[in-house]
């Protein structure tokens, strides 16, 4: 297992345990239902699928924490700094400069904890 | 002067003239600036960046106008329909079955009007 | 099999065939995830989970297709139609007169529909 | 009663009879609600409320039928079609392009409209 | 009155007195409004009417503060928690999983602040 | 050059800042696009720029940052308080009761900055 597999197995299991007490049902749908059928699909890399996550969690302009996690998962998945920077920079054009804003302090977040952490 | 180029060309010949009435500036904007700022930046390539493009398009669930004009950028810039399919799905987990649905019929309108002119 | 299931399944079979060219995992999916899974949870009653997704289809404003199937599916596991109409213009206070308008205007038209077939 | 008033009382009149038979009460709330308590609050002039409505309006990028109600409003109130195009125009910084093209064309409709019948 | 309707009186009494100084007529617009009119119209029972703004209020994924509000609403009209769970955890599948978790989180926090004054 | 201009261009020199090590075209764009481009044509006054952009930030109900920076734009080109408020208000026909509450305590944030630098 790869230190980038470990690092998402490590954060499934936090969130399954969050949502023990309450809906744990709830934490295996959404364990099983993305990860297990859509990301193992043959059809499109990974770097194009986190790609796709991080434009569209860029789109509403406010959903900094799980953006966060796809940045993570881009640049763990093989994608630049700067690639992942020209996405959320495009996103200017389509869903206005408040949203692409957000987005790059977003990953602006996410280069300084990986820079402490020694990733790239 | 490639194919799809001659084709991008006439979209925007065609935007800019619906424009011209009443917004000529616009009409420059619209075309200055996401095309001649944006889509040409070195450090992302087209097929990325029309991937990203059908995401954020995909996610509100009712821009299926500006989602075909992208789908047959996707295409043209390198993309198979394969790949699209799997980006509009891959929406399902992160904005909801209806607006993934809406987005696969857009694709669906697409790919028939790319059999009817031979086009992959 | 009640007269209700049996036009459900109907409407299954047909967003299966209309995805069966293009995405028929997509299909799969749609029908197995939340039919399969969620539908059939036993802690809250069918009508309930109708008044939910009415709730949730009117809030955007633009949702018209699926807002509509879901009205039909309200109305199926035993709302009334003045309940319906209570939903949706419950939405108001929360997203705004359009959006509660637009649902109106669904819910009229789905009305229309019933009583033409001669359904509560 | 200017011609301008006995135009919003026949569109009014034309909603509130829309929803006679499904929502009588719904129809109350949307004329009482909006109109005699936010429209005649005496703070900010009727052409800036209408102002603000269109770029509201225009955010979204799919509320077509309002947008146009309101772009009629705020010529019928003084704003200039220059004012109208202007508010969109504006509208794509802060929620990207598509949104602001289709705003546009609704613009463009509405003038149509208003050529035909002679009116500003 | 009840020890619900009390706390409902003490929440509405502190929104008044937050906008007193700076939009005193929106605080009655607010109250009366929603309150005054939509709650206490007899077609709808109170315990859907929350269902559907807890419902309505989880599908844009961020308006934790409100929903919080509603989820004590729903609690206190008498849904179970299992309940707000299960409304909750069906809006995956109509605005997506982050959307949906973002809502799981403010149902937990609700609860623990319940566990912590001894209600249900 | 004013005092608004001042504060203007220091909020800016931040922004372009900020940016500088992650993204500095992005902070170009972002300048030379809204600011260069759209606030200084002429056929709409700044007063009016602004209150489209408070009512279009008002609308999604969660750009606070961005809503508190254009509500200090409007007070600076000549909104008065009570004009911004009617402008949030309105909002409520049209996006909702928490969208233009959330806008409402924004404001009332901004009012208080003001106040502590003795501005109107």
């Amino acid at each position: 297992m790869s230190g980038s597999s470990v690092r998402q197995s490590i954060r499934r299991e936090r969130v399954i345990q969050s949502l023990a007490d309450i809906a744990p049902d709830f934490a295996r749908y959404l364990i099983e239902f993305p990860f297990g059928d859509i990301y193992s699909r043959p059809d499109l890399d990974l770097k194009s699928r986190e790609i796709a996550v991080v434009a569209a969690l860029t789109a509403p302009g406010n959903a900094a924490p799980q953006l966060k996690v796809h940045i993570h998962g881009a640049l763990n998945v093989g994608c630049t700094r700067r690639e992942v920077v020209e996405v959320i920079m495009q996103m200017a054009v389509y869903v206005g400069f408040p949203a692409a804003l957000n987005g790059m302090f977003a990953a602006k977040e996410v280069f300084k904890e990986r820079d402490q952490s020694g990733k790239d």
